[in-house]
């Protein structure tokens, strides 16, 4: 195929769709990508890129002959070229910016000004505007003159004489309406919007439980500034639940998918929480040593450690997932905090008499001592009580203190319940054997 | 409001999104749920009760006038009375099909032979079709006549004779188009398709690489069959990664919401993991038990159990929540398993030399016995790369058994852990000191 047959693969790439030719660019090498890039209709091409990563995309523009990377440019929505900028180097940007078209610089300029992770940062500026005295007739003509650009939205919003949006008409409505008719009289008054500096993960929940498929994104002042798409939504929600699974797993979240990670960026995004973890679980060294002549009169003693442990991790870690997700999914808040920990309460206590019991006859049969399996029993039971209302409380306190509730990880959770697990299973032990 | 000003209610209700019609149900007790719904126009309070739950669905359905019922479902969406009818008892569900419309109740029937978490169960009935060799203009007449329904999406389908979809059309192109072409020279031809028996999670990992706002879902024949849209995959996405994170977390999958589940849901969703954990974990036990004669010989080799333990956990957990997320995302398949399994070996590696040597001075410290101390660094090494390697290696395993991957959860993983960093502390401690 590569066989300079140009004509046929110029035909065959523009029957491809932007994310196939995005993954043919990622098979070849520098000189067969530029080839592909300039036989690819410009618009496909210009959406292909942004499957690509920045790096990428600003060598591909940069290597490309100047009137490609300049049709590219054209075609690519502002948002994307914003993104782009902001992610690489500002000599490089520079370059960039100089093939950019005039008229769209401002607005790239405007779009830079947003975090990225906020609902400005994700928005787009390809939709189209009306006025409300406007006729259906009117809305189509100039829809027909402005609409030629292939990523634009299938809505038409409506704003009054300062830009403030006031209501929407979806091209099915455009088509089905009399086309005398005035737009203020057709079209959708109650609007929901996001404001342009909210969090995108706000606006990722607004669209989901609006079963939107578009959001306009309005200033301050209540003025139309870009629309958010169902689809870049999705990869918001793929984006922050990757973070949050991370973060589950005691691990600083990575930007990059798993397999394209360096080895260095690997280590260094897990050995930090492992030493910190280190550091804070090496406090139950000093609990046993502490209680050595306990543990020296009793060896048995010691055979149930890691077990103890372990049930208080694995319960502290049920109620942390459990409380962590419905806090991302927002259907708690910190307001429910009372609500939790009496549920939490209930729970585990229930969980604590069945595991007791459980506990309790195979202590007995280990150590050939009832009071050794009255000891394990009555620690099992203060232990998942205590690991489940932890689990589930703190991540609720890292909510109300800004602190993201996803730190409060498995191995996180894991540390704190053992150090109190070791202390109360001493204490216990130490009144039912009768050491002092 | 509610004294009986109907008239201003109707007004009040008629301007609200469905989605606040549903919260404002849930705020109200029945008999003002009853009156809110027959004064809401019948299109918004369909939408509004795709919101509640089903039991609230049917309860509010049969309790309404038999009108307004019948009202509400004609303009309900014909996979949301699919849905509804197959999550009912049968009886119930007798009764709700006996007020849906005539003509809508085949294709209901069909819906219902899809399992609920594939394609064809996720996907709406409610798109519009036009033939290949029509011009643009009858296209518009016929949309015209069949596209009042509210949810009709913004997308034409072209099937051929017998009804295999051979292209595509957006309302935009239909307004910008000359009305005298023909359908076959403006459609676009290279269609993204998912297979009706395909999983919901196949779908929306198409819709969101593609970055598809709607997805076609055809038969094994090529016949389109149904569409999906982005709102409906947002809300797969987020129920998949709610499932991922509450077994990563160790307990069965909640269906409802924290705060709506019962406590005896809570308890049995998370007992049997809590019993199967310990069972296994029991055997830690056992292997300390076996050790009794080393460790009342060296009592201080007691003290760093919780601390090795915990520290194989946190990195199993670390490696296993990454390659989970990474095979979730599809960035990692069961092919990777030779390039997975070696770069954790380095990965870890490095991470065991650095806490290999923190772990030497702190048990040095804590001992006062060096031998001690070269201990623990052997073991942490050893930990430490076992634990990466399995965490990483398990949830690759179980794709390849058809386990789902994320069973292998932050407890799972410390619970294998625990018991090889145990059998391997002792085996270096009895070297290393000499003891038989």
């Amino acid at each position: 195929l590569e066989a300079r047959n140009y004509e046929a693969l110029r035909d065959y790439l523009s029957e491809l769709h932007p994310y196939e030719i995005a993954s043919l660019l990622e098979e070849f090498e520098e000189p067969e990508q530029i080839t592909i890039l300039s036989l690819t209709p410009p618009e496909t091409a210009a959406e292909a890129l942004e499957h690509l990563d920045y790096d990428d995309q600003y060598r591909l523009l940069d290597h490309s002959d100047k009137a490609v990377a300049k049709a590219i440019l054209a075609a690519m929505g502002r948002d994307a070229i914003a993104d782009l900028l902001m992610a690489i180097h500002p000599n490089k940007a520079q370059q960039i910016m100089a093939m950019v078209p005039e008229e769209d610089l401002e607005s790239i300029k405007y779009l830079m000004t947003y975090p990225e992770d906020s609902a400005g940062g994700i928005m787009s500026l390809d939709y189209i505007q009306a006025r409300e005295y406007w006729t259906i007739e009117q809305v189509i003509r100039h829809f027909r003159k402005v609409g030629q650009k292939q990523s634009i939205a299938n809505y038409i919003y409506i704003v009054d004489a300062i830009g403030k949006l006031v209501g929407v008409l979806s091209l099915k409505e455009l088509l089905l309406n009399d086309p005398k008719s005035l737009v203020s009289d057709v079209m959708h008054k109650n609007i929901i919007t996001v404001l342009a500096t909210a969090d995108q993960e706000e606006a990722a929940r607004i669209m989901s439980q609006y079963d939107l498929m578009i959001l306009p994104v309005v200033n301050d002042q209540g003025r139309l500034v870009g629309v958010i798409t169902a689809d870049d939504i999705m990869d918001v929600i793929e984006e922050e639940d990757t973070e949050d699974i991370h973060r589950l797993g005691g691990s600083q979240p990575l930007e990059l998918p798993y397999l394209e990670s360096s080895l260095m960026t690997l280590f260094s995004k897990r050995i930090g929480w492992l030493v910190f973890l280190f550091v804070v679980q090496a406090v139950t060294s000093n609990i046993l040593k502490y209680y050595e002549n306990v543990l020296s009169s009793v060896v048995t003693l010691a055979f149930f450690i890691p077990l103890l442990a372990d049930v208080g991790g694995n319960s502290g870690t049920q109620a942390s997932s459990l409380i962590i997700r419905a806090l991302a999914l927002g259907e708690v808040t910190v307001k429910d905090i009372a609500v939790i920990l009496f549920k939490e309460l209930r729970v585990s206590g229930l969980i604590g008499i069945v595991m007791g019991f459980i506990g309790y006859f195979f202590a007995w049969a280990i150590s050939g001592s009832a009071t050794i399996g009255m000891i394990v029993a009555c620690t099992l039971i203060v232990v998942l009580i205590m690991s489940s209302t932890i689990g589930a409380i703190l991540p609720i306190l890292g909510r109300m203190c800004r602190v993201d509730p996803a730190v409060f990880s498995a191995p996180f959770i894991t540390t704190v319940v053992d150090i109190t697990a070791l202390t109360v299973y001493f204490n216990i032990a130490i009144r039912l054997l009768n050491i002092d």
